[in-house]
């Protein structure tokens, strides 16, 4: 994998580049959003594309559970089976084997674990793992690696650290096609030696990248800013920096002034199905009673569909109704926000005003309202 | 109101017309998609304008109640409220205050009831029922009407029938801005003596149409196309019929062979968030295990988004995993069906081809998948 830089920020770590995928040239920063079960949820792929969007991510683990990799052998890949023409990156799927099946046991060949649909006892492997990710066909599959929780005694960051990494060679191992990217998982938890060891160890191995785990699991806000500042300093210039499950517009700037490049999180989406609206302001929690007769859109200055043509009183009442259309419009205009947002953040880091730009969004954007 | 035949069919009593609104030219055979909150559920205005519709059917009571006449008026009106700009009929919501609400009592000046929403007590009558369509600046307003249960004894649906024409008469006379029609109802259960008289008294009346209410209600199809037929026949030429709550692809057929113009149905939009879509060769449950790995569309001869980009093995996949975009998908196809088959009868009906194309249509059209 080529990763080119077009520009680097020089009042901070930003960086403006591309890489190619099969599918299509993905420019960085970049957001990819989550459609886990093979379909973004609330907006068809067509609209996702139109917003601009390169890249989007999805579920190794759910989809092996459902449809099951025999159906989307059958239509030879992600990419027909759901319409979407670009990139894909899955996710193994590790982490949600852990936070959602029960009866898991880890070893070092692996997790068993009951389906969380049907209590069926399946086994992923990193063999397994890369089966999988391979008759999705993705663009960018992720290794096998175990995700610890926060708090986690040393001990248990290291034992599992050493795991992630046993996987990720065993994967790498499994990993044939090379016109698909392998990328693999900095874990360690919140211990910058075992994060450093864990970094150098697998960049000795040699991956596509080196992606940022175990972040986004309810540590501090200053303990991720503070991992991801500590990795980014220690991972390759020439590979995208992907830092998996986050976050907040404001998060995200930060992130990328770290020097981070891509970008996942459900927040866009599943807050659009809550009624939250991001703007260019800060949160609108749409169904206010003060929106009730409010004919302005969400945001002034957003040009989507929703914004140019719906008021702040009608999704008011989609979301009292409980109209599935509210859901369809909110996530639309958050969506469109956040490719929105990493698009000028880019298009400032090639015109050098990042620094500005920053600036600028961090005056306008109410920090309360996370 | 001026309702224009274009032309009408040898072999049937099915015609080809329009009228023009304040909104847009309605050409008929015209079907009618129900967004009773002020939204087609899982469709945005721009798709059913994109798919053909000239007109949409929305509730007056429903609206009253939520999210009320005041936050309406602020908007000028329903159509920017909910950013629809071709024209709009409005039912009374009278079968929706009997269906929906607790503690009701008609009286000869209206309704009392209490919201099913918050149980607030609330009071409708023909008065109250034009101003609520006026603060929503409807194109076509419905008469307030009682519309009697099947079975129904003779005394109760004579008595009710007064009832609606007592109120359709106070309708009248409230109603000022004649640049929106009034349609009035006609009703009396399944009695032809009683349909007649209620016809003939509406007539002389005098609105800008007769409705047939009080149909769909729980009786045989065959009482309900007698009913139809035997109405078309004493409701003047000159004027669209409209039909209420009706009905499956078939029945619309039937229908327009009997001289029905108009009809609305919320079966296309709530089939599809259940998932079964409607096709040029009957009905499809997506869920059936026999579509787990089929590339075909829901129906090879349809040019909707979701036949020309999805298959019926992916839309499986969405409702078992009870995904938003397979009720978007499936809303999308089966109202383009809907239009598209009303669109090909008011063409055969100008071609002369109709009972041709009737024969065709019931000669591939799975009767057994009602």
């Amino acid at each position: 994998m080529k990763f080119s830089i077009e520009k680097k920020d020089t009042s901070s770590r930003a960086r403006a580049g591309f890489f190619h995928t099969k599918h299509c040239c993905v420019q960085t920063p970049v957001f990819m959003p989550v459609g886990t079960l093979g379909t973004v949820k609330a907006i068809t792929p067509e609209h996702l594309q139109k917003i601009g969007f390169q890249i989007i991510l999805s579920n190794a683990y759910h989809l092996f559970l459902r449809p099951g990799c025999d159906v989307i052998k059958k239509y030879e890949g992600l990419h027909a089976f759901m319409n979407w023409k670009r990139a894909i990156l899955t996710d193994s799927g590790g982490y949600q084997i852990y936070s959602l099946s029960q009866l898991r046991k880890i070893t070092s060949g692996g997790v068993s674990f009951s389906s969380h649909i049907d209590g069926r006892k399946l086994f992923i492997g990193p063999k397994e793992c890369m089966d999988i990710q391979n008759s999705l066909r993705s663009d960018i599959m992720m290794v096998l690696d175990e995700c610890p929780p926060y708090p986690c005694e040393r001990s248990y960051a290291k034992k599992s650290m050493e795991l992630t990494l046993a996987w990720a060679k065993k994967c790498k191992e499994f990993h044939h096609d090379k016109g698909r990217c392998l990328f693999s998982i900095v874990q360690g938890a919140t211990y910058d030696d075992l994060r450093q060891e864990c970094a150098e160890r697998l960049m000795s191995e040699g991956f596509d990248s080196y992606a940022i785990g175990g972040l986004s699991v309810g540590e501090p806000l200053s303990l991720l800013m503070h991992t991801a500042g500590f990795l980014s300093e220690i991972l390759p210039e020439n590979s995208p920096r992907y830092l998996m499950g986050s976050g907040t517009p404001q998060d995200l700037i930060d992130l990328i002034s770290l020097g981070i490049d891509m970008f996942d999180c459900v927040m866009p989406t599943r807050n659009a199905r809550n009624g939250t609206a991001f703007t260019w302001k800060g949160k609108v929690v749409v169904k206010n009673a003060s929106y009730k007769t409010d004919k302005s859109p969400l945001d002034e200055s957003c040009r989507c569909i929703t914004c140019r043509k719906y008021t702040r009183g009608y999704l008011r009442h989609l979301f009292h109704s409980k109209e599935i259309l509210g859901a369809m419009l909110l996530t639309y205009h958050n969506l469109y926000f956040y490719n929105d947002l990493l698009r000028r953040c880019r298009k400032a880091i090639l015109r050098g005003t990042f620094s500005k730009f920053k600036k600028t969004f961090k005056a306008s954007y109410d920090p309360y309202s996370r």
